[in-house]
Parts: C-alpha cells; structure tokens; sequence
C-alpha cells in the first residue's frame, strides 16, 4: 500500500486549506509529557472529579436514542436553566456531546463565507477557529457601549458571548452590561449564542444571569457543559435555544453524530438528581477558590514587576498582561523547553497580533506545589528574556 | 420572553436553507409509539445488545482526552483491521462519536458548493444528507464498469462507498468489483471513502475485504461502527485514513466535539478485549441469520406476487422492488396509521424520483411475531391499493 504524501492540500475543501492546526489541541500532547507543570489546558483539578461507584446501566442505555436527546435530561437541564434565570422547557433543550459540538452547530446554522458575526476581543480560540473555518467576518463586542460599538454599519448576524467568567480572561460582565448587549441585540435583531460553560464555578458573589433571559424579540441559543461541573471524560453539554431555533439545530445535531452516548446521559442524570449535588458542586468551588488564591499570592510574589492581572471572580484563568511587550507564542516554546506549559495570548484574537504580551494561566489543574516550581520558572524565565 | 417565529429562515445559512428534515430522524419518533410495528430503523434487537454487568470506570475516564482517541483503544482497532485485511497502523486510527460523525468530518475536508462527488445509486440516505448540506454534486457510480461510468467527464474528487451489505439494498460486492473501483480510484486519484458498519453481521461467506487494502496511489478513509456489532447508544465508531489525511481529520474531529466520551472508549476497548467476544458476535450474527431467513419465508407467503427482492448476505435489510411502482413516501403514511412503519425508498436517491415503488424493510429489530403481523398488514395494505 503506497499513499501519496504529496498534492492532498490541493484536492482539500476551501475552508481546509485555511484551516490552521488548534494550538489548544497541540497542547495536548504538551502538557500530558511526563514532568510537565501545566497552566496551559482548562482541565479540571483530578481530585474534584466524581469519583463513580460501580454503575449498572439500564437496558435502553445500549440502543439508539433521539437527536435532542433523553427526556428526563432535558427535563431536568431545562429545570436548572429556569433556576439560574432562563425561562425555558424541556422542548427546548439539546443535548450535546460537550458543548464543542454547540458552537459546530450554532456555526453551521448562521455563517456562510463573509457572514458577519460579532466576538469579544480576545475570545475563546477554539470558538473563533470553528467560526472561522465556516468563513465568519469578525467584528467585535464592546460591551461598555450602548451600540456595542458597532455604529452605523450593518448589524452582524450572530454574536458570541462568554458574560461569565470569559475564557480567557475571566471578565464576568456586570448587570448593567447584561441589560445594554440585550437591548442593544433586541433592537438589531442581532441573534445571541451565549456560552457559559463556567456556570458553576463562582467564587464570590456575581450576577450570572444570562443575557438571554434578558432578550424581549432576537432569537438565542444559551449553552453549557457538564464538562467542568462534573467531568469532561462524559462528554456531555446541552443547548437551550428560542423556539424558533430548536428544530433546525436538533436537525444539524442529528448529522453530526445521530445523538449523544446514551451512557453519559443517563449518568449526568444520575448526578443531577443527586441530592448530594449542591453539597458537591461547593466542595469544588471552595477548593477551587483556594487553588485561585494561593495562585494569586504567587502570582503576587513572582510577577509584581512583570505583568498585571486582576484576580477572577470565577472560571478556570488568570490574564495577564506583561510590563513587556512580547509574542508569548516564542515565550511558550522556551518555557517548556524548561518543563512548564501557559496558554499564550494571541490565538484568542480574531486577529491575532504579532505580539500581544499576554498569557493565560490554569490555576486549578496545577498541585500547589506545582504552581509555586511552575510561576517560579516562568517568572525567572522572563527575567532573563 | 417574546421569540419570533417568522423570518429566521432568512436568517440562517445558504446550506441549511437548504435542508430537508431528515426522514431518518422522523422516524425514530414514529416508531417509538407503542404498538407500533416497526421495520424503519436500523436498530439492533434488543435481545443482541450486550448486559453490562457493574461497571467500574478507571479514574482518568473523567479527565479530557485526545482528539483521535485513547491510544490503547486506537491500537486495538488497528489490529482488528489488519486482521480484516487493511494494512494500518495506530496513528492511522481517529475515534469518532458513532460513524455518522466521519460523514460529517470528511464532507467538511473534501466538499465546497459545487464540489463533484460520487455515491451509489441508491446510497445511504443520512450520508447523502450530509454531504448536499455541504453542497456535494453527485454523480453515479457504476461499479459494473471498468470506468465506474465516469467516461471521459472529469472524476470525483470523493467517492463514498459501502461494499458490505449496503444501506438500503444489501448487496454485497464481488471481489471482481472491489478490484476494478480501486483500480479506477488509483488511476483517476479519486479518494475513497468506505463506510462498513455491518462488517460484523455476514450470514454466509463472502468476500469482505475493504476497497481501500487494494489502493496503491489514491488517498483513503475507512470506517466502522461498534453501532451493530456491539451497542449504538455507545455512539463510539472510528475511521482509519491514509496518512496524508490523519492530521487533517483529527483537527476536525477535535473541532466537532473535542474527542468521544472516555467512557464509551473504555467500554469498547473491554469488549474489544474480552475472549467471549468471538463468542458473542457469532450469536449475534446466528441470531440474525435466523430472523433473516424467517422474514424471508414470511416475504415469500405475503408478497411473492406484490414485489421482488434478493436475500441480503448482511446486514440488517431486505430491499423491496414493488411490481406496482408508487410513491413509497405516500404508502408509509398510510401504513403507520395502521401500525406499521418502514423506510420509504426515495430518499435514498441523491435525486430522488417521484416514486420509486422500492422500500427498505429491518429485519432485526421486529420480534418473529410483529414480523408477522407487520407484514401480513402491509401485504394488505398493497392489495387494497
């Protein structure tokens, strides 16, 4: 068997050949060298994932399901959503396999090449490479701005919103916020995907409610994931979208992979009706508010002439802007030469910059030992640099 | 909260302004009203679906994954396509949430609007969804001629091909026909695209080996399911490339959902591992033969002078040819208001007819007595008409 090696970027489809290979894919494998001290992934810490007993999965668990998924999990995703403020129902649910595969959907309902749709600056890279790759125009999201700074031009389709805790710089938008992009997407009939997959994990007292609830005649899809709540290994994350938009996106789920694996399903159910589920999800957060503090006292201790950052209100990333200007993409490749991995700054620009001085941080997946070695080989690092 | 219902499908994308709902997904809620006798779906029986006993889950299930797979699961597929005649390596393998997701992964790396492909005629009615949604030109393949029947026109870029037990009509192709595509494929650079979800489920001998083993030039993607041979609510399946292709596949399957549930993955590697599993499948596939060879005596006394049809030699469906050509689409309605409900023939036509007088009856997954009742009703059904 001889394959060609040669000439397959030719014969590729058009958004292939632009496609750039995922710099969070390629940490990966990175970070999961041995030795390693990694802030680069959004991996959970290992000790605040459910640890299961022996399961026995019902019968119907192995045959095929539905493309919106389960019943019961809706019901019960719907109920959550209604408690955080979004008025929804059931019928109004799709499960999906991480909510990954909701911003695949969500991009292959709206953009055609040249589609103008809106992102915040920066924004979640492996979201803005998926909208990309269906051929999105950006503009961008200012959300200190009754227009959103998009003035007299035309409005964009669909905008991309992270109000809790944004990947990657753990901004959670206050409620006068909230209330301007809602206004301001209702009178430009501009369609609202808000992602929030970082729900749960608030640290201190915040408003988290979603802009969608807010939303009085644009469409919407609100989404979020079980992935950092309970486990990622599930794969399992839900959309909730307004009527109008459900069938075509139960549609699009359904060529994507049928439905998804009915076993995660039922056991994020399982976790849902768990009446030790509170008890768990603020075991989680207090260890995580811990992990952010000793994070911050390093961070204190190391980087005080280096950079500036502000501590989060919740999520999963610390942000930091360097006192000097420089492509954190060459700073990485030196760090991990030296055994320590960081998300550098510019892929999360639509744009990306020749050199944004910026860099995001993990604090929870780290030990704190682990944080301390790690922040202090990064801090000695860009001393020398 | 006040949602539009009107204008959002200006709104929305070029391609799924496009989109017809899938028939196939239709279905699924049709035939799970009770009392319905059901030979639509592809579904396995219930009673050849394996028993889980307590599972207990490896801790790192719960963590994120890889792209392609865990790689003890990637080699064990590797060895179970060697062992089936495709030489691969374990690099060559990406795991995918159920093969449906490697239709959606390779239309997104071969097809632009307009991109030229071909598909049997009839073809896979999910698989031919997928790729018009992504704007595919379809053009026949005719695995009788040594040409394909592409004559002197410019070749496909893409050829999607299912040589065992094809999806709706059974047939399986000769070991004449596997040689003369690959032949073509090779000398027209056209790749290959193999779909062999029933790979497992053969009643009696025949040559199984995948097209894409006897390819010398042109690039390839191979895939399998562990839907039919194993469950489908695992959604697990997988696809081996030709190695220009892994990278390209791997970035989009991390795209589409980031990797497959971790626990699906563990599951299929036991079974995978498991010394009974030889065991299993060779009852599962009695099983069927059984049920296979009872429908067919069943088809003989009901619709010996109503339609003609070969016995499949895999697979999960008989293939009607009715004597009187109709509209099947209309024949359904009338049929699940009696009760009973199969798969219309036209949507498996990339240009579907007006009428085909041809419909798709599972065999599998209707016990011995709804079998008989369900096509004793339909036999009926068609006289009265």
């Amino acid at each position: 068997m001889n394959t060609p090696t040669s000439g397959v970027h030719a014969r590729v489809s058009q958004r292939v050949r632009q496609l750039h290979p995922s710099p969070v894919r390629e940490l990966i494998s990175v970070i999961q060298r041995p030795g390693m001290i990694s802030f680069a992934g959004g991996l959970p810490a290992a000790e605040s994932l459910p640890v299961l007993g022996p399961v026995e999965f019902p019968a119907w668990c192995m045959q095929y399901g539905t493309a919106e998924g389960d019943p019961a999990l809706r019901a019960a995703i719907a109920e959550e959503a209604r408690a955080s403020g979004l008025p929804c129902s059931a019928e109004q649910v799709v499960v999906l396999s991480g909510s990954q595969q909701g911003i695949d959907l969500v991009a292959k309902l709206f953009l055609d090449p040249g589609t103008c749709m809106a992102v915040e600056r920066p924004s979640y890279v492996a979201a803005l490479q998926v909208f990309q790759f269906f051929g999105a125009r950006f503009c961008h999201v200012d959300s200190t701005r009754p227009d959103l700074g998009f003035g007299n031009e035309a409005a964009p389709v669909l905008a991309y919103l992270t109000p809790n805790f944004r990947n990657p710089t753990g901004t959670c938008l206050t409620t006068a916020e909230r209330a301007q992009i809602a206004a301001a997407c209702d009178a430009r009939r501009i369609t609202v995907f808000e992602d929030d997959p970082y729900h749960a994990l608030a640290y201190q007292d915040c408003d988290r409610t979603p802009i969608c609830a807010q939303l009085r005649s644009a469409s919407w899809i609100y989404q979020g994931s079980f992935s950092k709540s309970l486990a990622p290994g599930l794969r399992l994350g839900y959309l909730i979208a307004s009527p109008d938009l459900v069938a075509y996106l139960a549609e699009l789920k359904g060529g994507a992979d049928l439905h998804s694996s009915r076993l995660s399903q039922w056991l994020v159910l399982q976790q849902l009706q768990d009446p030790l589920r509170p008890q768990r999800l603020a075991a989680v957060v207090d260890h995580y508010r811990q992990k952010r503090d000793h994070f911050a006292a390093l961070l204190d201790r190391h980087f005080r002439d280096l950079a500036e950052w502000e501590i989060p209100q919740g999520g999963l990333f610390f942000w930091l802007t360097l006192r000097r200007h420089c492509d954190t993409r060459a700073l990485l490749r030196t760090a991990v030469a030296r055994g320590v991995a960081f998300m550098p700054g510019e892929p999360f620009y639509a744009e990306p910059p020749d050199a944004c001085g910026q860099l995001r941080l993990n604090f929870t997946h780290a030990s704190a030992e682990q944080a301390a070695q790690g922040l202090a080989m990064l801090a000695t690092l860009l001393r020398e640099a």
